[in-house]
């Protein structure tokens, strides 16, 4: 079972990543078959585990109560992920997610709807049953909750043409930053590091987070198809507006208005006419150096971290995410 | 807000379970206004919030440490609910609930799918705010998977003409009759009651939710869509055989192999011929009988609970459910 090469320089948070997809795997097996290996094989298709491995990272500044618990809480984490992935997918009608058949195009809107609940329940109890620490389940409830409500946002705001930027950054903080925030504050906070790595966590991972779903939204603009594993430009088709859209709609909103009406698709002529605007606008380019804002904040805190490995392998990814390509 | 009339003769649980509805619509206001609106109409739509009142009931066997949680852990029973009755009806294409247009005939599946996973989220909540005893939260947990595994095998046996009956109890035991068990056992647990008190709740719930969906499905056949509040012939028509139907095929075989092929919808004839089998056969009957043992057994668990007023309401509004039209 390969683990992303993201981590092949990084033997040890690869050995721990193993270990964390192995109670990933082991957490789905229930008597639907079907379910259970439509499951794992979505574990095994390659993501990054970028939240696990975070809270991995997050965890070495302080001492670890019980390794199985780690790894439990590590798996939580990306199963979370992995349920709104599969419940975005039905939204979207997705047929692809890295590289595979989305579970929606396999199985159906059916087993999708369900498969998404029953990770939800395996979250749940992945959680319930690694930590003693109530308050812990309370950030993670109050954390889940942000994360929905900026799914229900970007529903809301599907198709609408007068969507600004603050909204968008609303939006993407709920819906991505969360998570990523939890995932490294967790990590601190399960470990017992000091109150002022905890505080910092907290804050790399939530700028992280934005900074990564910035790109994420760029990427639909700028790469292949094969580079991204899914369709490109599926974002304006299924009506999400992202940042390089939004900044070309306040620079010229006069062409947009004839372009984008409120709950209407995009003709394949419009979107040639919606990508010119967006390069003589520069909206990618906009848009990245946002995210460059963001990702400096962030390995601006993480400078500030104590003098371990993880900070420096922090340092490194954080990087490598901003000039990645898929 | 009225509260449905099932609780009109019992004055206090009512009075319970007006608090309980109110936690539950404090609870889903979010900044999307439309989703809240959507859920509170859903709330107020005339459930009759039996999961929090058998919580309730059983409470009364102990003490219960505070006040505002049994009403929290009351309203998450609920919540946990309807978040499955919301992914049940996008699985379901159902026009309707409760005689009103379900969520995902108003707002379509997109946000039927938020609404649902919102509303896990807010179960999961309201029991981490409600309670410091891990080991609900782990027996919380493992109910809801067990839940969602009942679900699973309700829809890998959808459209399968082989079904059998000792299949069709499993996956209601999972899909109806889990939750009842957590809302009389955790009633009790909860407010300390004896250890025999909380064997006897789980027994009891277990015995209603059975009785409890196997009618369920009966009323499904025998009643008017007027009577039921939603379609009736619904459940063949979407491809789940259940007990009526399932006893008809035991008897005869050879007419149900041309009638039922597998994955396969059947038409209005059809149709006619399946009802007709099952009349000749009286699966209504047998179905209403093994129903109707189900209850008996909680009615003799009942007896044996210690004399206060919630035992006879628990005995009442037992026997009232055996014999309802809706």
């Amino acid at each position: 079972m390969a683990i992303h090469q993201l981590w092949d320089n990084y033997p040890t948070i690869q050995q721990e990543l193993i270990a964390t997809q192995s109670i990933m795997e082991r957490s789905v097996k229930i008597r639907n078959k079907e379910m259970t290996e439509a499951l794992q094989l979505f574990f095994k298709s390659g993501g990054k585990l970028l939240r696990p491995a975070y809270f991995l990272l997050f965890s070495q500044f302080g001492q670890v109560p019980s390794e199985k618990s780690k790894y439990q809480l590590a798996a939580s984490l990306e199963i979370l992920h992995t349920a709104t992935l599969i419940h975005d997918d039905i939204i979207d009608e997705s047929p692809v997610r890295r590289n595979l058949p989305s579970i929606q195009a396999v199985y159906g809107k059916d087993i999708a709807v369900y498969a998404g609940d029953f990770l939800f329940t395996v979250y749940f109890q992945l959680i319930a049953s690694s930590t003693d620490d109530m308050k812990a389940l309370e950030t993670n409830a109050a954390y889940m909750k942000k994360i929905l409500v900026g799914e229900l946002d970007q529903m809301h705001l599907r198709y609408n043409p007068n969507i600004t930027i603050k909204q968008y950054l609303q939006h993407i903080r709920g819906k991505t930053a969360q998570l990523f925030q939890l995932s490294c504050y967790q990590g601190a906070h399960f470990s017992n590091a000091s109150k002022s790595v905890q505080l910092l966590a907290q804050r790399i991972g939530y700028h992280i987070g934005m900074a990564f779903q910035i790109l994420d939204d760029v990427l639909d603009f700028s790469s292949t198809t094969e580079e991204l594993q899914k369709p490109v430009l599926e974002d304006i088709r299924n009506g999400y507006y992202t940042l390089p859209l939004i900044y070309a709609m306040t620079q010229k909103p006069q062409e947009f208005k004839v372009l984008l009406q409120p709950d209407q698709d995009v003709t394949t002529e419009q979107l040639q006419d919606i990508l010119r605007l967006i390069q003589q606008t520069d909206g990618v380019g906009y848009a990245t150096k946002l995210a460059e804002r963001y990702t400096n904040k962030a390995l601006k805190d993480i400078q500030r971290l104590p003098d371990i490995e993880a900070k420096f392998i922090l340092q490194t990814i954080t990087e490598q995410l901003l000039t990645r390509k898929n």
